[in-house]
């Protein structure tokens, strides 16, 4: 069901041809109404993508009708010609839809540097419009796919009788400023753009921008949140951002098992901050640290490499009152060895890392994995 | 010959026990003077190990006798007792020297959080002031290494009849603010420590801080530059500033050739950037990421990654308009593709990336290594 389980949407999936493989490459998502309210959040990279210059555009006005994202390029660094292939992509799916391409978002995820096929794409995308259906939401979260072992999906019912589904690409270069991710959420609850955009912000800054997978920040990156008011229904705004947030939280933990490579999901909870924006900084300078990610690989508690990431921030603490935690074991408190490194058990896949910076009363998570053979193999071997 | 190559310097490197394999682990270098001039630079890190601690104190008046530095052990996060260690270290070279422990710098390198053994360390303490010799400059430099494939060392003599010669440790965990080193340098020439620090500071901000072999900043590093006017010549300053940062740029590309299981050195050259803190921040981000460090070890020219990464930076430049080489090859101009990919050669262990801003005038070279299964390996299975 996916983005479909949101009443007014239809969706496709299908193959144009893009990627080598033959699997699926072009996902469209269409809002039938009677809203077409929109929100989106882009990559903060400067180096931005052809089709994330466009949505910006689009989404100026919050009023978006349709959605179309291929994989199999990422159609970034590729100057006027591939900015051309995201406007006629744009375009091809407003006359058959018979909308404004200006309400078009378009996304786009792979390799940099190299044109689309465009005639190529746009038979895809005469594919997807002839497919759109309320049963293909499934098909339309694998055609994002790139190096995803599985496609990712989420949703969430309000007993009031409204509901909001979601779809994520992405698995690897997953970092703030979002991740290489693509993210389409759908709604069928009655809220203006405004308030989905503050809601999708709300609910990205504590989790897709708290994966920190391997600090790399992609050009691509969207999330897009759409709505139709299609249930009629005006919810209770707390519990339309808990469950939005809800539905971006489970994405986001999909991402990070997936993410390349990875042997082991790293949680790095941070507590007694003297505010947010510390607790943060701390917990990724740790999650992008290569030597601790190195370390966890092999089961090494080593909390020494945790104490140096902490140390490189400028985050308001006394480097020799941190508590460090290792799944539940102290293994260093007031500056030196605590519990015994040996009692920490790092053969499950799940690590908790706790850093109390006994300051304040703020923390944060951030979410890593750690740094493995197999993520270097495939990122050496995989031109993205 | 190394630190011994000036005049007024007498060294020495015994075994001591502290490192499992029975290696070589605690140096001392003496400086006889008659001047004991000496200046320092520390890691940036804030949670300091003892020992920096220790020789932030003895610095502070510009005057040092001798260093002694131990390898086995980084003697960081052990408390009031690391502490005493470092005291002890210090107290026992000043009483088998005759000078005042206040006067003896004191640096550690290996793994954090573990007490060092101080009865062994003391005993190495008197074998190395027994054995003190101008001609134990090489033993000097082996028993600071640490995962060092091979000592460093450096010299340069210069034609006035003064001398400069320097050690070095450090194979990873090289990155800005220094990196896991340790540095020794000495010279005969007649020059104060406010010299002494002032050029020891342009020449580290141009070669030891352009080295982010892996992001990593360690808790030890130090660089100590100590004077003995033993020469009786009061150099030429532009000429000892150039021979000091050569010896600086030397030992820097030694711990860049020997990072840990790096199979490229990497040198990134930012050009054309509006001020040199630009285009080292350019540099840098480049440096840092994994996935464009991944691409290098995979021989990808993957120059979408490398965008991407200058993209995440607040540096001055118009991002469609960018100049990307690898290799002397035109991988990118103008927002897309220049020469075709396939032209580059990546099998050299050499690699230049060019990145012209094309905004102003300033430059500056970051070095890095590529990341590898074998730094995966290493720092997977060695605890530091």
């Amino acid at each position: 069901m996916t983005v479909t389980v949101a009443k007014g949407f239809v969706a496709a999936g299908v193959v144009a041809g893009l990627k080598k493989n033959g699997n699926k490459d072009v996902s469209l998502v269409v809002n039938q109404g009677p809203l077409k309210a929109a929100a989106t959040v882009f990559t903060t990279n400067r180096c931005l993508a052809n089709p994330v210059l466009w949505s910006k555009q689009v989404i100026a006005d919050g009023e978006v009708e349709a959605i179309i994202l291929n994989s199999g390029g990422a159609n970034c660094y590729t100057g006027s010609e591939g900015f051309q292939t995201t406007h006629a992509t744009a375009e091809k799916v407003a006359e058959l839809l018979g909308v404004s391409a200006g309400d078009v978002l378009v996304c786009s995820t792979g390799l940099i540097g190299d044109q689309l096929d465009r005639p190529k794409l746009l038979a895809g995308v005469e594919a997807a419009a002839a497919g759109l259906s309320t049963e293909n939401g499934l098909q339309a979260a694998e055609a994002i796919m790139t190096t995803d072992s599985v496609s990712k999906t989420a949703q969430r019912v309000s007993g009031a009788g409204w509901a909001i589904g979601g779809m994520a690409k992405g698995a690897g270069m997953l970092a703030p400023g979002l991740a290489t991710m693509l993210v389409v959420i759908t709604t069928d609850a009655v809220l203006t753009s405004d308030i989905l955009d503050a809601t999708l912000r709300n609910a990205t800054r504590v989790t897709f921008d708290r994966l920190d997978s391997d600090g790399c920040m992609s050009t691509n990156d969207t999330v897009a949140l759409l709505g139709s008011g299609a249930s009629g229904i005006t919810p209770d705004i707390a519990e339309f951002q808990r469950l939005l947030t809800e539905v971006c939280h489970d994405l986001a933990q999909q991402l990070l098992t997936d993410a390349e490579g990875s042997s082991h999901d790293i949680e790095i909870a941070v507590t007694g901050a003297a505010s947010e924006v510390d607790a943060v900084m701390v917990g990724r300078s740790v999650a992008r640290n290569n030597l601790f990610k190195a370390a966890i690989y092999g089961n090494d508690p080593n909390w020494g490499r945790i104490l140096a990431a902490v140390g490189t921030t400028s985050a308001e603490f006394d480097p020799y009152n941190i508590d460090v935690t290792i799944n539940g074991v102290s293994v260093s408190r007031l500056g030196q060895p605590d519990q015994p490194r040996d009692l920490v058990d790092l053969t499950p896949r799940k690590v908790v890392i706790g850093i109390n910076l006994n300051t304040g009363t703020e923390a944060a998570t951030i979410y890593t994995n750690d740094l493995t053979h197999k993520y270097v193999t495939e990122n050496s071997e995989y031109s993205s």
